[in-house]
């Protein structure tokens, strides 16, 4: 099934038919200079469209307008901007994301019902909307646009993560672009994500395959342990392939849920890899777990553990932070069960300590890449999450973030 | 009721009436040099003896003894030692506890049943038990040896944390030390305390006093989010101050209780305050909650926050992050009823952000002891919490803890 999904090269956002984008520097990031900060995702056809949101309390204004939008499961254009976050805006902030709707709206020729907005950066300060209004005007919307708009995105990310792949007889696309980095962690991030395809899917199983893709995917993703008031992944499906509706009883959902799921995992890990000031990206597999809840829950404690990730950053085989890490997780451990493997060098076995080559290990360590494997050995349950070491440049980042 | 107990002038764990320790360098800590790794503790008289112990599944083989030695409720002495948590030891780890109890035992005259043992430092090594065999016959136990035992149980501490204060009209005392730094978290840490009174106290008051006690106090620290294997507050009282054991229904209880929280707030204070790396102390308060649980939650989830703490770090006043925290905290939160203050000034008014004098903002957090106060004003119900700054200093003493 696998062989039938291929990867675009240089595919984005824009990959799938009928998807347009651009953005532009409407100054927004005061002290990035001429960084882009503010851009349009547009679908030339109205859109089924499906979202998974933050679980914070605190919603930011353009989160609790999507969630508003996207009970019908139809959109046409997304307006997104950096700089400020929109949260904790109060009233203001719902009304100025509004604005932003109704300008993208009257921009693109379609009702202000039909735009969504997403916002990401500093919370608490009011968006500068005279910048706004006169930015959106001025993005140039094109094909190929993907490139340009997940550089709109970007705050402290260093790099633009971005994917398309190719899949199903008929030849479907699937696009997606993600930002992070910081505040990043299960159950949603200062993340956010827009997926386009142009397979026309009904709304119920749209809603659905994105849950799963999410679950297995951002859900896995540890960056510092905070949950951010803006984390959207949005998915868009235009149709434009001209298919029969795919749902969950359609021969193509499998192959679709597999695309779908390989384009958020492929941006979870670029966000991983991207984690602000991370050196090495961490990969934690945890094996033999009672349930896939254990398992997911033992291995985003671990990917998630400040000495854990301290441990890796110093090229330290310390490995007993990891067992203390699944030993608080909650799952349930049976310390003379575990086996515990760095890369592929067994450091415990059952519960036993192994002798093992220090400097071996060290090196293990010393990849951008490092894997870390935990059996529970108390079922069969498996699941995999992904992190960054935790460094002395996060710390530097994350102190001087407004000032 | 308060100015019933008074703190004693440099008060130490062996202040109370017939209290003795002392501790020797046995060269555990093989990096350390000449630092004092191995005391002792001990009661001229037997005592009643209540603790409480970390929740982690995989528990250190100390902590496996002394939870089934103390079943009965008694004990007169307990051995220590740093450089080695002895966890994930296996069967040798759990022998060479029990034999660090015999050897003890043999050095004050009592019975191995009566001796407890605590470990703390590097996880999945064996101890070096021909040191510690050498070690304990040569520890000096004097009735002002508070102060050589809690050195012996310091690893990234850079400060010994005692305490004692006198209380009741009777005169009681209440002794205590505590050992940070990595590894805490609310639901204890690695922390080790060791606490002692001459009162004498029933087991169930005992037993039900310390858990109040560490509820207010330890498990509100937290400086990085991980549990250990191997934490432990254990209070022994022996009884020489002669007066009828206090009950739940003496009228001492209720000065008791105050002192037992005064100290065990103090030393957990102490602890946050010399948390690894920490340039600042953080303190938490959460007001206006719906209930004890849901304050305390939100009050320890802020103080967690790797956010919150490296902004306290770079004196950046980016409130955004305190909200944002107790959004993700699980605990009721209506945005619009918010109000946040740094230190004394106001920053989020029921939601609506106040325009606010930054550098007198900065001011607030450059001081070396900052406070956050936050108001849901949903309930009446009020929380503390405290913690420490992240710093570069963490990250590079985690990177560097074992090679």
């Amino acid at each position: 099934m696998e062989a039938e999904i291929e990867f675009i090269p240089e595919g984005t956002v824009t990959s799938p038919e009928g998807f347009q984008a651009g953005s532009i520097c409407a100054g927004i990031k005061e002290k990035a200079g001429d960084k882009l900060d503010l851009g349009i995702l547009f679908s030339e056809v109205p859109c089924v469209a499906a979202a998974v949101f933050t679980t914070n309390k605190i919603k930011a204004a353009p989160v609790v307008l999507c969630q508003e939008r996207l009970q019908d499961g139809s959109a046409v254009a997304v307006v997104v901007n950096s700089g400020c976050a929109n949260a904790c805006t109060g009233e203001q902030g719902l009304r100025d994301a509004v604005e932003m709707t109704s300008l993208t709206a009257e921009k693109v020729g379609v009702s202000p019902e039909d735009v969504l907005v997403a916002s990401t950066g500093v919370i608490g300060e009011q968006l500068p909307m005279e910048l706004i209004r006169a930015g959106i005007g001025q993005i140039v919307l094109s094909a190929d646009g993907g490139r340009s708009l997940v550089k709109a995105m970007m705050t402290t990310d260093t790099v633009p993560k971005e994917v398309a792949v190719r899949f199903g007889d008929s030849g479907f696309t699937i696009g997606g672009v993600v930002k992070g980095s910081g505040m990043i962690h299960p159950d949603l991030a200062t993340m956010l994500c827009f997926l386009t395809t142009d397979a026309a899917v009904e709304l119920d199983f749209l809603r659905l395959a994105l849950r799963k893709a999410v679950d297995i995917s951002f859900n896995m993703v540890s960056i510092d342990g905070d949950t951010s008031t803006n984390d959207m992944v949005l998915v868009m499906a235009n149709g434009l392939a001209g298919n029969k509706p795919i749902s969950q009883d359609s021969r193509q959902a499998g192959v679709f849920q597999q695309a779908l799921d390989l384009v958020c995992i492929y941006l979870a890990k670029s966000m991983a890899r991207d984690g602000e000031g991370a050196d090495k990206f961490i990969e934690v597999t945890v094996n033999g777990a009672r349930s896939i809840a254990e398992a997911r829950q033992a291995a985003r404690t671990i990917v998630g553990s400040s000495l854990v990730k301290t441990a890796v950053y110093g090229n330290d085989p310390n490995w007993g932070r990891i067992v203390a890490a699944v030993g608080r997780s909650g799952v349930e451990v049976v310390e003379s069960k575990i086996d515990l493997y760095l890369g592929d060098i067994c450091v415990l076995k059952e519960g036993r300590p192994l002798p093992f080559d220090k400097e071996s290990a060290v090196r293990v360590l010393k990849e951008s890449e490092v894997s870390i494997d935990l059996r529970l050995n108390l079922g069969i349950a498996t699941a995999t999450a992904w992190g960054c070491d935790l460094t002395t440049d996060y710390v530097i980042i994350n102190s001087e973030y407004t000032t």
